[in-house]
């Protein structure tokens, strides 16, 4: 088995796969990729799914969920949207996804509970159905290897370049691909969010086996951003296995190790992207915690430095406000000795056993500088660690969210 | 017993008190008042205080929250300075808080643990000690009753005006006072904050009794506000009671409830001036949640829409954009059904079980563009209510805090 390495190429680089997109009319911006589809042609292509633990989870979140469990985990086309995330909008909401679900399916001529549909955008408005029942012929007849390039493009909102990622690996002679989009920007938090992700490969994994291995790598990846602390009602991470290369992955084998291995490298890569792409972000920041006495404590100070907005706002501004950092590990609600605490911005050292380590200044300011920041905290209390991707706090930010529905 | 009605004065309207402040240089803008002195003339005054829950609590709250046990409630001086929080400053901090209230003790004549010390400012930066003790004889020479104004200013930091409250009340002929200033700004959050308040009467109250009390209008007005999320290392709450008036507040009787309202009425005034002064704040936002199932579950929506950065910039910009309050509301944890909520702007309907309730834009517009803000949600699931102060999220609250240190 080889290692997996990052080639170019799109969803439909694993085998079985096709995509298309079109501009439906949804986002306002006339010509704006809206509304895309991505349809697995294996008939025995395995599908699992994690979904936002928002009580108003959206119409699309709630219908796809009972699909995925009708179907046994064997879907096999994706109907998604972007400037409409179609949540908070009711009965009407429902059955709007269904519809347009059901439309896809007769056109693919599937059943209608092994298509999934998601939607992102503004919440609370209606989704029109006829935008999309419109153009799903079209849609369905540009599908093509190719065109799947532009579905990473139509899930789009206030992100401000595509996210997607393709790895490839060789077992015995025969190539194995995995390959993710994404979308992400605010509402970005450890629940995961107003984000989309969705994942194909051409290897060979049963429903449950491909269900345990996405929630594995969820959970040290989209399970570890942060941009401001929301946690949507749209949030979807969506896998398909086409069998296409035929090279199985089962539990208690080799195989097991080295696909998971890929798998999280592919939603840490995209969940870095979504992180460094925050709404109004200049800069990727990593948050490491050690040190800590039980790994529940590491997270809860990666965490709350994280989501702090002064810290965020600090960084912003290159500012080297360790103190900040040192306050928001105190409200954690973790246990540990302040006056123990060392903190370091990249590799210089600001705050010595909870107190200012007389750094320079200006090289502190340089290190901020950067498009990649970290900020390691040692707690030096056990051998606990944790890390959360965040991005800095801008005045972008305000700007794009003062007034997104107009 | 009369109602508690607000007048002119300070902190030294109620009988027993004198302040000072002076301008020592701890702030860097040249003249600005920074640090000040508030004394206790009435021997047999009585002292509470409640003070941050960070972790990382500074040095004075260490000390004072010492000194405040060691008297057993008899403090009757408080030494307060702005520019410099002494956070994060370890044993030489510590040093600085005990110093600097050992020499205000000496020129008061007074023993060393009857001195608190408060500060607020930068974190993680040495408090100059020699700043403090060089201007201690002069701030002692100008304490005088109308010097006491002075003290609300000297607190501020990014405040744009300083907070004070004056009420007055008469109990069979006896005029009795409570007055109050506070600073706050931003890292405001439920568990108080960067904020600052000091109360004074001239009722006659035990220590204990003054504790419980202000533990009770702490409870349902400090602790109801949020400006960022951020809990800081410096919050403090301090209560004086001269006695001077010679009326009594005691436990099982009607002056217990009388002097509480008064004192709730204050701290709520102060709460709220802090809230609507929130780093770059233009608004003040009551977020105000009912049918709850239980009181727990009102208090966590109310305190998840209020820490919402997506619902306070949404506000900042005049944007209807109810679906994020109840985004916010669905990840909050409390349990309700998102189908059953009603969401009022003031009285305006948004939100009728669920949905888009069919409202005017323009008019949803106008009642964002006042400078205070309801947001009324009733969840229909029971009749446990609650409500949290904030603010809106602009542009400034950016500027400030990209560059607090410089």
């Amino acid at each position: 088995m080889q290692k997996w390495e990052v080639v170019e190429g799109n969803l439909a680089s694993a085998r079985g796969f096709r995509g298309a997109a079109v501009a439906a009319g949804i986002k306002k911006r006339h010509g704006e990729l809206d509304l895309a589809l991505l349809v697995c042609d294996a008939p025995a292509a395995t599908t699992a799914g994690l979904f936002t633990t928002n009580l108003a989870a959206a119409a699309p979140v709630l219908f796809s969920r009972q699909n995925l469990a009708e179907s046994h985990g064997r879907c096999r086309a994706l109907l998604v949207n972007s400037g409409n995330a179609n949540a908070c909008t009711g009965r009407e909401g429902l059955h709007a996804a269904r519809e347009s679900a059901r439309a896809a399916a007769k056109l693919l001529n599937l059943q209608p509970a092994h298509v999934l549909v998601a939607s992102t955008g503004v919440i609370g408005v209606a989704l029109e159905l006829g935008l999309i029942t419109s153009q799903l012929p079209a849609l369905v007849e540009k599908l093509s290897i190719e065109n799947t390039s532009a579905v990473a493009r139509a899930i789009m909102t206030t992100d401000t370049l595509p996210k997607s990622c393709v790895l490839r690996s060789e077992v015995g002679g025969k190539a194995v691909h995995l390959a993710g989009i994404a979308k992400g920007a605010g509402m970005i938090h450890p629940r995961m969010a107003t984000m989309l992700s969705f994942l194909t490969t051409d290897a060979l994994i049963g429903p449950r086996t491909l269900q345990n291995l996405l929630r594995a790598a969820v959970d040290v990846s989209f399970n570890r951003i942060t941009v401001d602390g929301d946690t949507s009602t749209n949030d979807t991470v969506l896998a398909w296995a086409s069998g296409l290369a035929a090279v199985g992955v089962r539990p208690g084998n080799t195989s097991w190790a080295w696909f998971l291995e890929g798998l999280t490298q592919l939603c840490q890569s995209l969940a870095k992207m979504i992180a460094r792409d925050g709404e109004g972000a200049k800069k990727l920041v990593i948050v490491e915690v050690r040190g800590a006495r039980k790994p529940s404590d590491a997270e809860r100070v990666a965490r709350a430095i994280a989501n702090s907005p002064l810290v965020k706002t600090a960084i912003g501004g290159s500012d080297p406000n360790w103190g900040r950092i040192l306050c928001a590990a105190g409200y954690s609600g973790a246990l540990f000795e302040p006056s123990k605490v060392d903190i370091r911005i990249n590799d210089l050292l600001v705050c010595r056993e909870g107190v200012d380590a007389g750094f320079d200044e200006t090289a502190a300011r340089k290190e901020l500088e950067g498009k990649e920041v970290i900020l390691r905290l040692d707690l030096h209390q056990g051998s606990a660690s944790a890390h959360i991707w965040t991005c800095d706090l801008t005045h972008d930010y305000i700007t794009i969210n003062a007034s997104y529905r107009t």
